[in-house]
């Protein structure tokens, strides 16, 4: 016997009624606005070259690091779920196998974030109605086969179907943006596709492979980096080229996020010890961090976004990251502090009318201590919204009541994705909409806002937020 | 068209019918209790003097820096709004235009207290009907501008009419208290207004200006502040004449409260360097948390209640600082730690029957993890209410769901509004009680308390916890 | 005028209606499932010897420390309450006159889970149907009195009311294990007694008695403890000692959870230092981290599952410490961090198909920030319950928020009642069925869960979590 599978249309409004009915009205002023995706993972190639996706299992399993990572738990080997991707297909037998163990799995994911995404992909974007498990696991692996054959599952049209205005991908500094280029000189391709300039590994001269990095930069930028001078030159000139292909911010995603600068004399002495495998990891990190405040100098200028994703220790199980590489499941967040570690960029920057800076972080503690009086005093800054492990219904509550209620909705981002799951952008901007209309409803009823002016904050945390904070 | 602006009576009561018919029978037999005030900012000269306000700007909005913040984030300059307040008054044109910023830029305070304490002032202090726009602005000014011309509107006919049993005020030791003694010696006068006694600054040495402060407290208390002998004296020798006048607390605020004293001979050491500019920053730093330690010994001694608030950096963005000098809304909290910090202080005083520490926080996490357990051992310590940031609605309720299970009820100190804005102070004590019903009432309907039960609690928040904390 | 105590059918449920009604049908579909309590405190002499209880003081208020506390710090001396516990008992005077102070202070209890599960205890394990009060206190303990003066009172029939499966007790390594022998060799008996192996005493080379401390474990497990070798050789031999009689886990309790390992030749120098007492503190810390690494490197091996209770500061107050002893509720819980302080030890061991490790915090702000992503990843490591202080309603829904949403309900250790308060486990045990009930119910009528999913996870939570985590 199969469990039906079908969508709630009240699915994530709070169970109160009076509170539900509200919900539902203000849901229904949002729901259909288009979708702004302003910090997000989608390969560039799938759009440009309107890729066919190969089989249901590298298009929805294998690149979930969330998904993933809860099956390892579970015991299951990475391997068998075809990590890492990106390398070679599982053969039709093994992505079966794979598709029937997730299926099989299903219960792992109760309470998730993961559930709610995945069935909303099967149900709402191939109309499958059976839960998953290990007796559905392979006509639900058909339709979603057979579906994927077809054009109107090609990324392009999906972009239409999920009615996407905007969405911004992450790229390497040193990405020619072929594929962005692509899209943007193709008249029969009306949404914005644009990258993020995403240069993290250029500012860790701690990396073993740092050297070689800043050298390749150096090329690319046609600047001479063997000097801390020529870095900043090569920073500028490959900012510019981002921006020139449509880029709106750029994405910083460190351990730390002190932002306390070298003088520029002590930092030119340290980068040519750093080129030269001779500086301390003190050092280093110092260096590091004046890379971090040099580039909002620069986003000072140029006016791109700076959006900080800080505080995760990468690749905590070795002999995973050995095998598999890195961004599969195995990182894992660490606590972090903001009101001393951005005070030099705050103190320099924070009052710049052309600079913006939005963090998010996966330690929810800063939200009410931190990042909300933050946001509440300097114009340049905003919050993000919860991050990678918060990214969830509950989650999202604790944020919307723990930063509102100081630092009010206007200094909060609008909802990014984040993701690598295309198939589900939808239905996680639709999360977010539920969520926060649940929310606010909930301050309709409680009588601290009118349904009106509820409203026109749900309105503003989809569209206005998001277009103001990344000048989309 | 203009939106009405009322004040519903279930406002800030939980959505649920059941709790909050519960809530609303708690909150009547709480509402018109006399307010008690043990801490605040409210400058006793308003009430000694009975001064008129001047206009509306420089009563609800200049000094209000809640709002102000909010509004220099959106881009406002703090000077439009006539910050510094104690500067000169903004000249009228002046002050319409900052009032019609304010009420056109109204929705930034959807979500916050702000929000819900100007509301209340608007209707219920003035009568106001109109929700604040740019299109209301000017008639609303003129509302308020009309009311502060009469009588009724003077802080003694606003302390009649708030019912404001007890208020304290904040005053540097120094001081000569004059305001409170004028008012102690009216008989025409029926409130209890008292200093309270706020050292911070003599127990800095790290400051550049502290030793000229420790000259001029020997000058005031008569004592020779060269040793630390002097200083131990001076300050006994103030406390005594606060708590002669009234007082029945000091009040603490540096950034971290470890409580580790030096020995005797040390402190002396330090103090003589100190005051030829000689100490370390470790050194002051020792030193200042050795005169904290001594604080708390003369509070077991002379009675006068400890309060703690920690862990704020101050003036974080240097320019505002420089400019508007402090207070201004540039304050952004820290973590802060307790279990360690207080141990030599509570180890010293925690059992002393004379002693009584209220320990307020804006890094919730402490709640749960440090501050209630802490109060839940030591008779002499208490978990004040939510400060500052969180002093909010969402976080009020976050507050009592994390202390009460571990410490109840009566291990917490009752509302403290901390304010400068008289005008909102029966707002907040109003918003405190409304949640503090709302939490019980929850408790009623999932049977963990009876009616009763939760009846005796409300009433004991209100108006025997803070009696009990404060010796009021 | 004494008012009724009576135990709602419906308490601890949420307020909603929709909400509470399936709360109560998953509820109905567990409440009667077996105890299983794989970590608690009761004494197995108690079992083993089926003794009777000596009077209502020394049985219920005197070794529960959550109470005693409370009292404290209301001002009644721990001795009035006839702490220690273990020492002589209370004349009967004493303890009706300890026992009418707790009465008559119930009002201290408002709000916290010990209210609850004493009114669990009085109404369903006495028949108690009158609140405690001064007035109602002899009366109270005339009941309690005369009950356990009966056979239907003595520990072993309680079990059988009780419906406790299997219980764990708490042990030290030297302890010859002679009850748990008796009551495995009992074919009368038929619940499951187990021991727990505690050796935090043994890992920590900067206690003072230590030296002797490892003598002794060495002479009891036949191993020559003056090196490194051979404590390693005789933890493994007692662990052998506990597995052999029962013992499912052994159970850490450190300050810190540091997992950082000196190599063996750098453990050895600092064992043989620190039985000299030459070790510095930071030596006998870097050894105490080697050995609980070692301690799941062995756990890995005898597959005892592993728990961890850190980051709680014992015997905060001095000379409470010196007259009463320990564990009479003066211990205040620390922050803790495990992202990187676990690391070394999961690296090594966190995919061994043998290893299963626990994790307990008071510290709210790793579930969600480390605990549920650790566990998530790793097929070793479960997050537990909350534990101590948070140990309660609102703080098990925070907890329930705060894990599932990233590592679902199957990386959670199923309800530990952690307590040595006997008569209070199935009260305890209740309280965590029915808030794992409201909370699912709550997902179900926010159409997160079908309501058939939701009881599968009730059952998980309470029957196969437990069992699989913990072998049972």
């Amino acid at each position: 016997m199969s469990h039906p599978l079908s969508l709630h249309p009240d699915r994530l409004f709070p169970a109160d009624p009076a509170v539900r009915e509200v919900a539902r009205e203000l849901y229904a002023s949002v729901k259909d606005l288009p979708i702004i995706s302003p910090h997000g993972h989608v390969p560039p190639v799938w759009i440009a070259d309107d890729l066919e996706f190969h089989d249901p299992v590298s298009l929805l399993l294998t690149p979930d690091h969330y998904v993933t990572r809860l099956l390892h738990a579970d015991g299951v080997s990475l391997a068998t779920l075809g990590v890492p991707p990106g390398g070679d297909y599982l053969s039709e037998d093994q992505a079966r196998a794979a598709w029937r163990v997730f299926c099989g799995r299903w219960p792992l994911f109760y309470g998730t974030p993961m559930k709610y995404w995945t069935e909303a992909v099967l149900a709402e974007v191939f109309g499958v109605d059976v839960r998953p498990s290990e007796q559905t696991a392979d006509a639900i692996y058909d339709v979603i086969a057979a579906a994927i054959a077809t054009k109107a599952y090609r990324p392009r049209a999906l972009m239409d179907r999920f009615d996407i205005e905007f969405m911004a991908t992450t790229d390497d500094p040193c990405d020619d943006l072929a594929h962005h280029d692509k899209l943007a000189r193709d008249r029969s391709f009306h949404h914005r596709v644009v990258p993020t300039f995403r240069p993290d590994r250029y500012l860790e001269p701690g990396r073993a492979e740092w050297a070689g990095l800043v050298a390749r930069l150096g090329e690319v930028a046609g600047e001479d980096t063997s000097t801390y001078a020529g870095w900043i030159a090569a920073m500028e000139n490959r900012r510019a080229y981002f921006a020139a292909h449509g880029a709106v911010s750029s994405d910083h995603s460190h351990s730390d996020v002190n932002t306390t600068a070298l003088t520029r004399d002590e930092a030119e002495r340290v980068y040519g010890r750093a080129l030269r495998g001779q500086a301390s990891s003190s050092q280093a990190k110092g260096l590091q961090q004046t890379m971090l405040f040099e580039q909002a100098r620069m986003a000072s200028e140029d006016g791109l976004t700076m959006t900080l994703h800080p505080a995760v220790f990468r690749n905590h199980h070795t002999p995973t990251h050995q095998r598999y590489g890195a961004d599969v499941g195995a990182d894992i967040p660490l606590s972090v502090e903001f009101t001393r570690a951005l005070q030099p960029m705050l103190d320099a920057f924070g009052v710049q009318p052309n600079f913006t800076l939005v963090v998010f972080t996966i330690d929810e503690t800063v939200y009410s201590r931190e990042l909300a009086p933050l946001a509440g005093f300097y114009p340049s800054m905003y919050v993000g919204v919860p991050w990678w492990f918060i990214d969830a219904p509950d989650a999202i509550r604790r944020f919307l009541e723990a930063v509102s209620e100081s630092a009010g909705f206007s200094r909060t981002s609008g909802f990014i994705d984040d993701t690598r799951a295309f198939l589900s952008i939808p239905a996680r901007h639709d999360m977010s909409r539920r969520m926060d209309c649940g929310h606010l409803a909930r301050l309709v009823v409680e009588h601290r806002l009118d349904v009106d002016e509820a409203a026109q904050v749900a309105h503003d945390l989809v569209a206005s937020n998001p277009r103001k904070v990344f000048h989309v």
